[in-house]
């Protein structure tokens, strides 16, 4: 029983995380969206056909916050993030509370793009395959998120964080 | 612990609110929608646009369960529900306990339209905005749902409640 | 109180068991599927017109863990699970814990159809309409999961679970 509280407090701290992630980049709070890691967090965006094959490669590598920070800096300057935004449809997280303190969680999702003066259109589906770590003020953060994409063929400016 | 034990109460009935919402506009029972609603209540259809905007106007205004029971009496006496129906596939919520027993929370969603004789398609994305209070029973009631569609281009006739 | 954490274990519970059936069909792990299901179970494909009209029929009938156990095989001998993969995106849940330890639940999805060298394309929403059962192992086990599609139109072949 208190195995099982403990489940549902670590399944609603990862939901939350979720929709907050989500959230701040489709309100377009890009300057919050590294917070969400670990300073040396692994973020990784890649395909399900390369993942599958275990090549590390994938389209965004970054292997710190400072990276995941330059990247939204990147992002402001080139002023790209004004033509479109996305929608982050996020379904139910599988969470497993692992040893020694980390979360792992698998979550799958779909994300919308929108374009002034069109209607939604779907861009892209996948799953975040992540490990949490509970920061210093007892929030979840994400120290490894390897956002797997199902298809290979997508915009690969992709230059929002998805 | 106590804290994180009500908040996990309020998430939950929070998700339900939800998914019960969806399932009785998606089921065409309308005439329970407004019950969804305080006596009192807010109930917007706008575009991202408006939103960020500050404009009030929106394409859908009701402000009181009233209005919302003589949408669903207009709803059936034209007759066109029969033509299409919804499914809402919705995100995982991100709640917040404020003050004096208000519960805030946004939800993405995304709306798929379903015609007869063709496959599903995608209707419209966008964000509940919502404030809840508790009702006499104990449930939670929408005091003021602000329905944030992404696109500004869709169907106007937009029949069915969001 | 005591009814609300209740409510609170079997959602988590119910919510689980979606994401990890999602996901073992999506990660084609399909001769997992199976276990899912009480040994005496049903498990139905049908199209909303013919769940309100009432109709058994259905695109797919099993009325036991072998019949699913059957289907995995054939797939597996017909060897078109290479062909395409899905992407199941679960809404929020909404669940009753009814008499007898029977717990029912309303959930929608859409599925994503995943093809080589194509982007994800949406291939169907629905809802499964569930009772589950606890198992010896205290795990909650589908014994009866009706699977309504939206549209009636859509790929009759539909070879993967869904």
């Amino acid at each position: 029983m208190k195995q099982l509280q403990a489940h549902l407090e670590v399944h609603l701290a990862v939901s939350l995380l979720q929709a907050r992630y989500a959230q701040a980049i489709d309100d377009d709070r890009l300057e919050e969206w590294p917070e969400f890691f670990t300073d040396d967090c692994l973020y990784v965006v890649t395909s399900h056909d390369n993942h599958v094959r275990g090549l590390q490669a994938g389209i965004v590598y970054c292997d710190s916050k400072g990276m995941l920070q330059d990247r939204v800096s990147g992002l402001r300057e080139a002023n790209i993030f004004e033509s479109h935004r996305y929608r982050h449809i996020v379904s139910l997280p599988a969470t497993v509370q692992a040893e020694g303190g980390v979360v792992k969680a698998r979550t799958p999702f779909a994300v919308y793009r929108i374009t002034r003066r069109k209607p939604s259109e779907l861009f892209v589906t996948g799953s975040y395959e992540d490990e949490f770590v509970q920061g210093a003020d007892g929030e979840l953060r994400i120290a490894r998120r390897v956002v797997v994409c199902d298809s290979s063929v997508f915009d690969t400016l992709l230059a929002i964080p998805l």
